[in-house]
């Protein structure tokens, strides 16, 4: 007989809503001992039925495991739940949305009380978690031990992409493609209301759509490029004069269709500025320049 | 012995620019006879050589083929180029970038003088016509009977797509991608910006981004059913409230970051509206209400 039989980690949650839920459900399901708490103590009755331990006090589910998950609300609401709670030697993840500068101070703030500390930032809805091909994957940061030591449960739910020892990066990595699906969001929106009122069926315009919108993501991959070299001219296909003159075709069909251009005219105004500035034969790159205050 | 080969169509191509050159030199390719004829002269040398026979006037090239193609500047200049040439009897396919409402009023003024007319939109860049598999394509509306007795030569430089009768069609669907991949780009300009500073490598970094973008295409077809249905908090998983709450983490994130958010600000803004209005447990596709003017 050999020892060498890996157990499923115990893991303690904190924060039983919509996406805390979903991730205790997955690792019962994985059968890990898991520990609940949640301030509303109600919302724990369905999973203690599903096999968790409930804790009475955020204190004493911090106590029953090495590896602590948060998902609550927003680093306010963190702050007030671990206050209470004896960090040391435990292995905290905090899976709660903030903001990069949020979670590196939230990694100070753990280490100084003894715990390892991983951030994460999690691309995924509940009904994604636990779901094999869903897609669905968690952004970490911070301690580079305590995730390759905890891979294996933190994989459970969904994938986990490390992005680096700043614990601010995963939150970063969070935020900025949420940002830019709510840029493409927008163009969506824009798009839909274009064709609203033709005879064009939405459900037959929308594949055109996201065909294309696919083809064009691969875009980010010659704008990352093009910063790495510092030349904006890099591959161009389509220069930024063109794009411009381009522009007023956009802007006179909004018109010609009683659509508001609020939406997509800030990023025309910004290529005509670049424009402006004198960099005609550059592909759009410029335009990230101009975002960033001096 | 049968006569029944088809011989590949002689076609007219007015216009030499980038585009215009590249539809040319496919066409040759593929066996067809084309005469070309282009403002300023030169343009034209190389595509003599590689076979194409040259009109010295538009009214020329537009009497040597029965299908012709316009590829020129912009409306204006398809004006210009037609008001000396007999269109009786032709098939008129322009592919020029118009509007809409351009495109109806040219295919009106074109069948007044005799022609069967195609309006094109082309969702592609000159180095991808001609080429297999590019994913090039040209949207198309107008005279269905010109589509499909022409769909042979017009699928020659690019995939065709026919969207309505509706002459208008075809620059309405352009437009609208083009609008819509705007809006990513201005999410994507967004993002790599709010990185720019820091310690991540664009290229390591954009695969993460166009990754996302692709998963988060598909929304559009959710968007299409909650369009068609009515019924905007159909299938919804994030509603308008959460949305809404996590806006303020991309915005101070922003903040942070050092980054202006006149590119992500607009759609943010639009959702707190319909919000605002009362719609808590919708999806975001409200927002295409609040883009139409009444
Ligand atoms: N749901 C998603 O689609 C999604 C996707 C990606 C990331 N996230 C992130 O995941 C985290 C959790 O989201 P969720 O969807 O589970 O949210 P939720 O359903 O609204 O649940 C919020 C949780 O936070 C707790 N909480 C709020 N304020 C608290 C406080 N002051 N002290 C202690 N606990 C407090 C709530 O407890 P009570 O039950 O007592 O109110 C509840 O457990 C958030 O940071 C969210 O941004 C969510
Ligand atoms: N290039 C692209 O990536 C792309 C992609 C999609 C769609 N398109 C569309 O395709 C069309 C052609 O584009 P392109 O890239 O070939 O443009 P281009 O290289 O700038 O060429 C413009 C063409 O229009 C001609 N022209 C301009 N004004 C004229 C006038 N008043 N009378 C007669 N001819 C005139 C030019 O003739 P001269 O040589 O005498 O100046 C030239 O042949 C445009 O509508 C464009 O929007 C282009």
């Amino acid at each position: 007989m050999t020892d060498n039989i890996t157990r499923p980690q115990p893991i303690t949650v904190l924060g039983l809503g919509a996406m805390g839920a979903a991730l205790v459900r997955s690792w019962l399901s994985a059968g890990h001992p898991v520990t609940v708490w949640n301030r509303t103590p109600a919302r724990a009755d369905p999973l203690a039925d599903a096999g968790a331990t409930v804790a009475s006090t955020a204190a004493e589910a911090v106590a029953a495991s090495p590896l602590v998950i948060a998902c609550l609300l927003d680093d306010a609401s963190v702050d007030e739940t671990l206050t209470t709670t004896d960090l040391a030697g435990r292995d905290l993840v905090n899976i709660t949305t903030s903001t990069p500068a949020e979670a590196r101070a939230r990694a100070t703030w753990a280490e100084k009380r003894g715990a390892r500390y991983l951030d994460g930032g999690i691309m995924a809805v509940p009904p994604m978690i636990g779901v094999e091909g869903s897609g669905a994957y968690v952004f970490y940061s911070g301690d580079r031990h305590l995730f390759e030591e905890r891979r294996e449960a933190l994989t459970v739910p969904a994938g986990a992409t490390f992005v680096g020892e700043d614990a601010g990066f995963a939150a970063l990595h969070d935020v900025a493609l949420l940002s830019a699906m709510n840029g493409m969001f927008a163009g969506v929106a824009h798009a839909f209301a274009l064709v609203r009122r033709e005879d064009i069926r939405p459900s037959e315009f929308a594949p055109l759509l996201s065909g294309w919108l696919v083809a064009m993501s691969q875009s980010a991959g010659k704008v990352a490029e093009q910063l790495e070299s510092d030349d904006y001219t890099k591959g161009v296909v389509s220069n930024l004069a063109m794009q411009v003159a381009g522009s007023a075709t956009l802007l006179r069909t909004a018109e010609e269709q009683g659509v508001s251009a609020e939406l997509i005219a800030p990023y025309l105004a910004l290529m005509e500025r670049r424009l402006a500035e004198g960099h005609p034969d550059e592909d759009t790159t410029g335009v990230v320049e101009l975002l960033i205050r001096r």
